[in-house]
């Protein structure tokens, strides 16, 4: 009779080992952190003894479950801003409040308050990336968790890095610190092709591959990445980051949503693993994942949360559930990825995707002790029926939810027990991260309590002049614009042809802001688009004056280059009515008296109004000087012989309102 | 001051009435079962007393979940075959064992765990479709549930009617004994357009409308079932269904994932209420619904978990979170169904689908007080963010699981406090399951242990004569039938001609049982296929005796005509291994010295084997009978001067193991 430190009996076991062994009643014997044996429960009784025997009559015994893609911190950002499309959720919010926010300390409290979580629902092991990775490792070795630590690198500047090579140097110094942790793996994680370089990618392959650790990247999330990168590089994306050696480290791809059946080849040839993140993938829209396909030519597929922000939980029970119901209806099968294999992806492919199935995965003697007890004893999970050993896998796959697992133990140690956490204090996390969110919402409140402030948190917005001179004035049928300007006192300066596609925002708010998206097609003399502009231009309606003959407007304006879509645009702001203005417009640049002016003359086709319209403007930023040139606008009105009942006083956009 | 009954307050309050007024901290006044008030915590404090004053700080009062279709007492068949496609898992496990097992106290039985289960996860009302709903009506009152039962009415012989008529009385009779009750609606539940007919359709109807009950029905589940019903009645469902009458009642219309945007608009013309079961149409591989569609078109559509052994929970959390998650995917837009329309759909959307919004839904005054507290005071659930009054909906779409609800009232009485069920005794429900469970385990084994009680079971197998003696010779090439059978000794009875595709299904069993599933092309004189025949043979081998110039057979025959798929036996069957056979036949029967036998001359195609194979048959009951037989297939193989070496003692099905 031998002396084990803990015997786990009663029952049933399910191995997930390469027969899919079940012992039922099964146990598992564990010393020193590592599994000594596993089996039926009278077997390991005749062989063990152990002071602490515990009785899993009535629950399954199964391997923790491995989460192979999550940025673990962004618990602290779960909830922040959801149904949003990828682009507005992560520049308009996650990006912002990352770049304000993100610091070790944050990273440490969202790990700890993610392991709470994880360990809750029988996860001992995750593959982590994001940034202060450092802090990550440290909080979740304190939390007595198993991880595989990514250090993020990007080409661009991040929370924790000025410049890749900075961020390289992190991830290196990093790995140096805890590579042979016993339970942190550190890696190097790139973020993505499409947010490194060539030379990025290269180096971060040639860094794994110095300390044999594993690389985790993102690879073909979204369709438009796909498009682009084959756009851009004349091939998809697996071959090009092949080309640069990355394949040659212990790689795990998470997402792999858009790939063919000849990337998936070349993943399989160089062993790379693949996180599957079904919840994600649906939440943003990404797409379904070919997982049968992969698992067919097999490959290792593993299954991921993805980050808490995009899920938004941790629940592996969830996630494999979802794995398993969405490849049915995909393919068109319904037997398709069936329970046990969903289960093995939770685990023992998992730990093949992760490079770590040596140690991890699967109930099996000399590997860790790694083990999660779930209690089947609810009304959710009754009956449990025998007849066929596939039962238990539907059973755990299909019926089982977090909150049934029971006792959680990470190599030999007990992180949960009769579902309490023993190394983590969650009331005092869960306070933490509520006094996190109070500092974030007031940060989001006061960012977006104006137009403004949400404009100037998406970047390049400058203040123009404050003042407005503007007249307008309805064209008779046949007048010219060439007859007009046809006088000595006014030099053209620069004339140009246009058309312009306007969509203004309109917002409900004290400052009656107003924010005009303009695609200004610039065109040839033979009419042939030349150019485009986007441009974003904010107003806040001030006082109004009349005078005689023009319209002075006093408002501050602010004026940005459109570098996103009217998409992005209109879901990031939420204006309460839209309106939309086109025209052409011939534009000339005009000296009068030595003082600039714009002249617009305009065939507006939304609203379609009949006739031109003339338009003469000019900013300043001198309210004195706005008088001046208001005067010098009726000059130019008599000049070009404009009755006062041919003025048009509203702006475009309100004729368009009105129509 | 006025007073009540009970007061929740403290919490965040989601009222989801027209507004979707959220009050935080909020309390709802309860008095005699009703909502008597709602509103900001303050407000009702100052207005309302109450003996029993409930602190829900930090929790969030929801209205009672609606479950706007189910089969609750399929409980009891929970995971009891998993990963099978809809006709096996139907036809091969479902019926099978509901024929032998659902009685009415199976089905009380059932539908209490299911209570138990619903109330756990803060469901307060369901619809439900079953055999005797009588017991299911009598054990969701016992529980305290609210519940729509509808009493199944089908075509064909049921658990609980012989025939459509006695389905119909049995429904009227369940509708006059239970209209009026307060937590129970009676209603009608012809199973589906296919299952049904159009006379049963349209007394249904009527039925419903005499009684101003609801009436439940399956609609467009599978792209098979919309296919078939074109073809057959030369129109889509909705519209033929509409033609009988049937949507001049309160109709249900339960999965509606194949109708296009006409039957959608005549749903809407209706008042039809839709019941999305997202889960379910993903793990039988069904399609996904256009769930997005129907919103925007303003259908009134509710969240369903369908029965729990096509699910295999009740738990609607899940479903709505999945349905929110799943319609972004699949109309590429991540905005599309955001939470607070998914959880609208699991509460006053559901109660609009089952035409009962005017009671249940929303926490307004003068509705029921059907109620759920969900605690959100855990890891998976924290932070919470304040900044935008959406990110509570999020909150309780993407995060909280069904075990965050803490108490749960219907009607104004408790059915669960702090997680303890007050009406239900789980602890027995789950033992009577288990025993129950057990006795269906012993069933299924016992038809399980050989090849042919599973054969019996799917209907209409004969048993066969035991005895077959037969003879094999591989004829050389240029050898002519007429000139063998052209003997004044030998009378051609039938000729024929014949492609057959046979598949052997081969078993590792103690009686080596193999199935044939032969498809059978009878061809006319000019080789055209004139009928197809399938037909499925399941042979037991036993001892073989071979005499001097043939081979006797004595084994066990059974035959049953192929009503289903190839693919459909082979997914209930199972085999260890498949062979197929396919062949040329030209098939004689003669009569020789007064006994019939049957000559074929065959060209195997697969195996690809050259020359003809001539085979002489006959088939008896007496084994006595089968040695003068054989003794006569000798005298014939004189006639025809086939030489011994010429034998072939083999059956084709071994040629084609050993190719």
């Amino acid at each position: 009779m031998s002396k084990v430190d803990v015997i786990l009996t009663g029952g049933a076991v399910a191995t997930m080992n390469a027969d899919f062994d079940l012992f039922d009643p099964g146990a598992v014997a564990i010393r020193a952190g590592n599994i000594e044996a596993v089996g039926p429960a009278e077997r390991i009784a005749a062989a063990y003894s152990a002071d602490e025997v515990v009785d899993c009559a009535g629950c399954t015994i199964v391997p923790g479950l491995i989460n192979t893609h999550t940025h673990a911190p962004m618990t602290l950002l779960r909830g922040l801003a959801d149904d949003l499309r990828l682009d507005v959720w992560l520049m308009g919010y996650m990006m912002p409040v990352e770049h304000e926010f993100v610091r070790p300390d944050f990273c440490w409290l969202g790990t700890q308050l993610a392991c709470a979580e994880m360990i809750h629902s029988g996860t001992t092991c995750f593959a982590d990336m994001y940034y202060y990775e450092e802090a990550v490792a440290d909080a979740t070795a304190q939390a007595g968790l198993r991880a595989v630590c990514a250090e993020t690198v990007l080409q661009f500047p991040s929370p924790d890095a000025l410049s890749y090579d900075e961020g390289l140097e992190h991830a290196r110094d990093f790995i140096l610190r805890w590579k042979g942790h016993p339970l942190i793996m550190p890696a190097v994680g790139p973020h993505a092709p499409y947010t490194t370089t060539a030379d990025l990618l290269r180096a971060c392959g040639e860094l794994a591959r110095e300390f044999d650790v594993p690389l985790h990247i993102h690879i073909a999330e979204t369709a438009q990445e796909a498009e682009n990168h084959r756009a851009e590089h004349g091939m998809p994306i697996v071959p090009w980051v092949k080309k640069l050696g990355v394949f040659e480290a212990k790689v795990t791809a998470a997402h792999c949503v858009h790939i063919d059946e000849g990337e998936m080849r070349t993943l399989l040839h160089h062993g790379v693993g693949v996180a599957h993140n079904p919840t994600s993938n649906l939440k943003l829209a990404s797409g379904f994942a070919p997982v049968v396909r992969m698992l067919e030519l097999g490959l290792d597929v593993g299954i991921g949360t993805d980050g808490p922000a995009s899920n938004n939980d941790l629940d592996m029970w969830e996630e494999l559930r979802l794995a398993a119901l969405l490849a049915k209806c995909v393919t068109s099968d319904p037997t398709a990825l069936p329970a046990r294999q969903a289960l093995a992806m939770a685990t023992i492919g998992g730990a093949r995707a992760l490079h770590i199935a040596d140690a991890v995965g699967s109930l099996e003697a000399g590997k860790r002790a790694d083990v999660a007890v779930v209690d089947m004893r609810s009304p959710h999970n009754t009956p449990r029926f025998t007849r066929d050993p596939d039962a238990l896998y539907a059973q755990l796959v299909y019926a089982t939810k977090g909150s049934d697992v029971r006792d959680v133990m990470c190599q030999g140690q007990w992180l949960m027990r009769e579902r309490r956490l023993l190394t983590l204090d969650e009331q005092s996390l869960m306070a933490e991260a509520a006094a996190i969110a109070r500092k974030i919402d007031t940060f989001l409140i006061q960012r977006e309590e104006s137009v403004l402030s949400k404009l100037l948190v998406i970047g390049q917005v400058a203040q123009k002049k404050t003042f407005e001179i503007q007249v307008k004035v309805r064209l008779a049928d046949g007048a010219s614009i060439e007859g007009l300007l046809d006088s000595s006192e006014i030099v053209i300066l620069k004339p140009s042809r246009r058309r312009q596609y306007d969509t203004y925002f309109l917002f409900d708010d004290p400052w009656h802001n107003r924010l005009r998206y303009r695609e200004d097609e610039l065109l040839d003399q033979n009419g042939e688009v030349q150019d485009v502009v986007c441009r974003l231009t904010m107003t806040s309606e001030g006082k109004d004056r009349e005078y005689a003959k023009s319209v002075l407007l006093s408002r501050s304006r602010f004026d940005a280059p459109a570098t996103r879509s009217l998409r992005f645009y209109r879901e990031y702001f939420k204006p309460e009515a839209e309106v939309e203005v086109h025209k052409e417009r011939r534009r000339y640049r005009v000296r009068y008296g030595g003082t600039d002016f714009a002249i617009n003359l305009d065939r507006l086709i939304k609203p379609d109004l009949p006739g031109l319209f003339l338009e003469i403007k000019s900013r300043t930023w001198s309210k004195q000087d706005a008088e001046r040139k208001a005067e010098m606008i009726g000059e130019l009105l008599e000049l070009f012989q404009v009755q006062e009942q041919e003025l048009v006083k509203p702006e475009y956009v309100k004729l368009a309102i009105k129509a």
